[in-house]
């Protein structure tokens, strides 16, 4: 496309953390996604990016429309580097696009001896709490802690009951999804996994009213609000759209997608050691809370992307032939070796 | 007591202000239950309160045991003195007490331009994902976000499906609880609203691992690290508990309860007036989304609290009859005019 090598090395290093940590979703079964919109000119592969505004501690940063996989990384580093002098770093980022996963950029905090935040606006799919229309994106919050011995605690997650990944992995085995996932166009629940492709909306984390769905509505638009009003991104509605074919929203009220991220020294609260080893005796603790009836332990944060990542490490990642496919074409398009 | 003038004002104004939004279980119904504390010997009546490390952007404080309600708000102001200068300020607290509505503590840098949150840890009630132990309180998460013409966006949600004070309500009716809000000591789901007082525990927000539950989790792991393990609180089961007849966990690793406060400076990112303007035009479309069948209305974060405390400034804060006795009897313990 153009990419530098050093941005097409980090893209690259994005995709492939996702499907290591088995988020095939954000792997590079998008790939062919980010190409798309490229050619739809809403990727710029040169992009300028640049702080637009500063203080000791934040930052707003214009992505120049690049490729969000590496506008994230650059901005991440712009949180360290403030943490570094002032304690904590703080960077809201407009005209952007899709970041990848969230949790491989929080990430970056760790060898810094820092907590690490990221966070992302998406375009619509979710519908707040007593509504029938799509006004959120998945949205997800990614916070990554160190510990001393222990792994690090690394919570990535979506707002939503569940990510539109994981629908997707039903709607490619033709399984049902559970009861609180989805709504049809009517707001009436259903199992169908299909139900997106017919006007139907993700829930927020809580699923309904009773079950606390207001709460995943207020983290949703929290992380929206973060990203896009502060920095100057479109929000709610108007997020741009993954899919290049789909027409963008009317009257944007700003640029591109919008990320918010953080990152706190922890030697700014105290000294890092001691956080450490109360971070090690946490998770031991947790560990050792008494398993549920069927279940043989209680994991922490991080647990089951460390296990996929061992596990493909060594057995290699599992593509489905229509990615290795798609990845052909894009060899081919390209004029590269396979 | 023995507080001075100023702190008890304070630990009124926000309890008072717990009645008038609507949230009973954290108003003066609470009142006793800080005396019993005290009496315990667990509240300082005349707390020292102190920044015990500091950077630009940050401050670890210790609460020498004082009352939450009182060491909560100086916390928040540090926060707000530090984002004045440094564009953000994040402040980790130890030793402290419950601290009533994490709402009212976030909502002080409304007044500044800036955005608040405040979280807090609270004594074991609910089990992890998988887990039939009591390992994490119901650790609330609040951020009040300014607006313009609009009225702020106020999340202010515990990290569980249902809060224990929503139990409580159900209890004194003697109703039933949905499916989803707790489990009892084996496990199991069960809708019986006294379930806690028999061995019971809460359940994060999302209710079970298939509807995200793990999601919950680890938000209330977020909360209680960063308000007990930065700041050198007690932790996870280790965390006092709020009724003083309870005895104090074993091997605390750390001093009382944590709270954990953020101030970000709206012009820190870019200008008040053009964020308040979008933060309008984001209140205006979220109010106009499309409400499902039986809504007449999509709610914004912070609604139902303002419906409260409207009604309640006209029409007063409705006390039960053993709060208004209890009340009395404080009265006479400390010869006060009734």
């Amino acid at each position: 496309m153009g990419c530098s090598a050093t941005h097409a090395a980090t893209a690259a290093r994005i995709l492939i953390a996702a499907d290591l940590r088995g988020i095939d979703s954000h792997g590079v079964a998008r790939l062919s996604g980010y190409v798309r919109l490229w050619e739809a000119k809403r990727v710029n592969a040169t992009p300028d990016i640049r702080i637009v505004h500063q203080t000791p501690s934040t930052a707003t940063i214009d992505g120049d429309a690049g490729l969000g996989l590496v506008v994230a990384p650059y901005a991440m580093q712009v949180a360290i580097d403030k943490a570094k002098v002032a304690g904590t770093g703080w960077v809201s980022v407009s005209n952007s696009n899709h970041f990848g996963i969230a949790g491989c950029h929080a990430m970056m905090a760790l060898e810094h001896d820092m907590i690490g935040i990221a966070m992302t606006n998406a375009s619509a799919l979710v519908a707040p709490t007593f509504s029938i229309e799509r006004m959120l994106g998945t949205n997800p919050i990614a916070v990554a802690i160190p510990a001393g011995e222990q792994q690090p605690f690394i919570a990535d997650m979506a707002t939503t009951t569940a990510s539109n990944g994981k629908l997707e992995i039903l709607q490619r085995k033709n399984a049902d999804a559970p009861i609180g996932w989805v709504q049809d166009h009517k707001g009436t629940n259903t199992t169908d996994a299909s139900i997106l492709k017919a006007g139907g909306m993700l829930l927020p984390l809580g699923s309904d009213r009773e079950h606390g769905s207001q709460k995943g509505y207020a983290l949703g638009s929290i992380v929206d609000i973060f990203s896009a009003v502060l920095s100057g991104a479109s929000y709610g509605p108007w997020v741009p759209p993954f899919p290049a074919y789909v027409p963008m929203p009317e009257n944007m009220p700003g640029k591109g997608l919008g990320h918010f991220f953080g990152a706190m020294r922890i030697d700014a609260f105290r000294p890092a050691e001691e956080f450490k080893a109360h971070m090690d005796n946490w998770i031991n603790r947790f560990r050792k809370a008494k398993p549920a009836p069927g279940h043989d332990k209680v994991l922490i944060p991080g647990d089951p992307e460390r296990y996929a990542e061992k596990r493909r490490m060594q057995a290699g990642i599992p593509l489905p032939e229509s990615i290795v496919d798609e990845l052909k074409r894009m060899a081919d398009k390209f004029a590269l070796e396979w």
